[in-house]
């Protein structure tokens, strides 16, 4: 089956959806699945559903899913919690295994909450540990002998500005750190290779572009080689070796597994199981050439349109993820009027205007449809209009 | 409206559900709800939900929900996570409140998960605390000027005994600790006053007497007074001050809020917000005493037929929560020929019978009902027929 897949999808009526890189749309699945979890195993079943419909393994099947989607092998993935608990414990290992460094680099264009998650653990540990945040494309010179761990988004979700994986994990062993990639934006967005990195950690949401829903459980990758020497922090009783056993003393797990913390969101990791249905069958290089083309068209069609956008994003598609952003100084109230119009992307402060391609539900129609309305918005000055500069909108 | 109210759950015919103290049974009104989220917020609204539908503040209104019913004031219950990470959030702040002792002191008969949350944040921060477990009689001779922090679960999980927590609470304050209490078997079982206890944290889910559904988000209190000055271990966007203004620095929210994490699961808080309409006008004095009433009722009945099964609760019910167990040393098997009859409550090793009381949804020909089916599997060994020892049941 070739992309795009939109009738594995429910997508409202006259919405051009460009923001499946902050919130993916629903699949035509969810709902089903969500009827049957809800009525039939927890309300039929009840408690007897751990066994009967295994609820016990669902945090690892899924896990398994989504290693194939980055390149890992099954077995490597735990799931649940939200993602800056994943980023608490990968870095929080990371610190554990080298004991004598004292410098996490990461960089200014990281999401937040990777920044905050690493501010409050090191506060925490009380051993003067310092984050730094140097522009991303100073990275590579950043990364020296005295840094513990390099701590990295993917995918910028600002301008979606691409780091270089393999180069970078390269560059962190070189100089003895150990490597954390943030997949947010990348995870069903890019073909990735982490196994084939080399790099210790990955962590990840399932709400962008692996369409799980609002508040999806996030997940972790750990190298199989380092898994059982691995320090757990957050030893919650799904990570024990015996979770039933019901010891006072924690054990962790001899595998993955001890990544997990407490117990699962039975109904949102089903609901996110049934969205991991529609990548059966994707070619990810397939997936990958379908975004660029989209994203290219989507360039070319603005930049001719609109001259007072600044394209914010890398011009070379090779160098970024699969989102566009323009800079416009109204881009709050530009981006309220397309929003109102039917074509969805987002804002990010102070002037970025974002939009995300996600090949499995857009062709190059919408993008053709998405450039008129944003001509229109941006030449006929709609966003003058008093009702789009009012900031209400919390996202 | 008096108890109970059966016509607000969905329970399965045949079934005598007495493990509501491990899942609590399915609201009715859930399904639609949760099809309403899934289906028009998520589906139709897509990123738009977060304004339209108010899912930025539906932490906040259902931590204001479950405050009400733990006998907290507004705006003093964050939501979201497990309880486990709960407990870890609340220990670390707790510990810092008292950096210069080294003791957090709990009681062996505590959930293991709380235990093992403490141990890997003693050895996260590496300052030699020590987690102290003597019996749980023994906690009121154990408190004592070393004591940092006292972390007890309110209603042992095992036995059903339940902590004095207004003593408990100031013979740890007379002792200059910092009190956490656990409600994971309280909330929703019996009337509490955390405010007026004045312990500073209390952590809970809402997956058992709340009715939440398998892996419901967990809560957290923290004392009105303490907040402020209070520091967040767990530093995710969702406690910042600021969230949207995505700056490199944390700055806690000035509130509860500060100790929410990361992007919160809105399907399964959407499904715990309507499983938190059937409390609506419970006295929950009134739901205490029908409780007594049940578990008093199954302990006569079942000691009257069954002078096998020796009870591991207190026989006293105002030193007993919402539940009762029964030790057997062929318990398990027991266990499974009951479920296998429709009458399900479950087994904790060695030879634990547990059975919850729920008068939300359980009535005494219910419980009569019930003691009908121990009667006959002990009385006529049912429990030795070999499909009942096979220990395939994780849960």
């Amino acid at each position: 089956m070739s992309l795009p897949r939109k009738h594995l999808f429910s997508i409202p009526e006259g919405v051009i959806y460009l923001d499946g890189n902050s919130l993916g749309v629903l699949p035509a699945a969810a709902r089903e699945r969500a009827a049957q979890v809800i009525g039939d195993e927890w309300g039929q079943q009840l408690i007897r559903a751990w066994n009967t419909a295994d609820w016990m393994s669902l945090p690892q099947r899924v896990g398994d899913r989504i290693a194939g989607l980055i390149g890992a092998p099954k077995g490597s993935v735990a799931t649940g919690d939200t993602l800056s608990i994943k980023v608490f414990q990968a870095l929080a290992a990371a610190l554990d295994m080298r004991p004598d460094r004292k410098v996490v680099l990461s960089d200014n264009g990281n999401f937040p909450t990777d920044l905050y998650m690493a501010q409050g653990l090191a506060r925490l540990i009380d051993k003067g540990h310092e984050i730094r945040t140097p522009a991303p494309e100073d990275v590579p010179d950043a990364i020296d002998d005295s840094v513990a761990v390099v701590m990295l988004t993917h995918v910028d979700y600002r301008t979606g500005r691409l780091h270089d994986m393999a180069a970078i994990t390269r560059a962190a062993h070189d100089a003895g750190a150990v490597m954390i990639w943030d997949l947010a934006h990348s995870a069903g967005a890019l073909p990735l290779d982490i196994a084939g990195s080399q790099a210790e950690f990955a962590v990840g949401c399932t709400y962008k572009y692996l369409n799980g829903g609002p508040g999806a459980p996030a997940f972790i990758y750990a190298r199989p080689d380092i898994v059982e020497d691995l320090a757990p922090a957050l030893c919650g009783w799904m990570g024990h070796d015996a979770p039933f056993a019901m010891e006072l003393g924690y054990r962790p797990a001899m595998s993955t597994e001890r990544l997990r913390v407490g117990t699962p969101p039975i109904i949102q990791l089903s609901i996110l199981d049934t969205a991991l249905d529609v990548w059966d069958g994707v070619s990810m290089e397939e997936l990958r050439q379908a975004s660029i083309g989209l994203s290219e068209l989507f360039i070319a069609e603005v930049e001719k349109r609109c001259p007072g956008l600044r394209l914010a994003s890398p011009r070379d598609p090779a160098a970024r993820g699969s989102q566009v952003s323009f800079a416009f100084d109204q881009g709050y109230a530009a981006m309220q009027a397309l929003i109102e119009r039917g074509v969805i992307g987002d804002f990010r402060a102070p002037d970025i205007m974002r939009f995300g391609f996600t090949p499995l539900y857009l062709d190059k129609a919408d993008v053709r449809a998405a450039a008129d309305h944003i001509e229109a918005v941006i030449s006929q000055e709609i966003w003058r209009d008093p009702k789009y500069q009012v900031k209400s909108r919390v996202t």
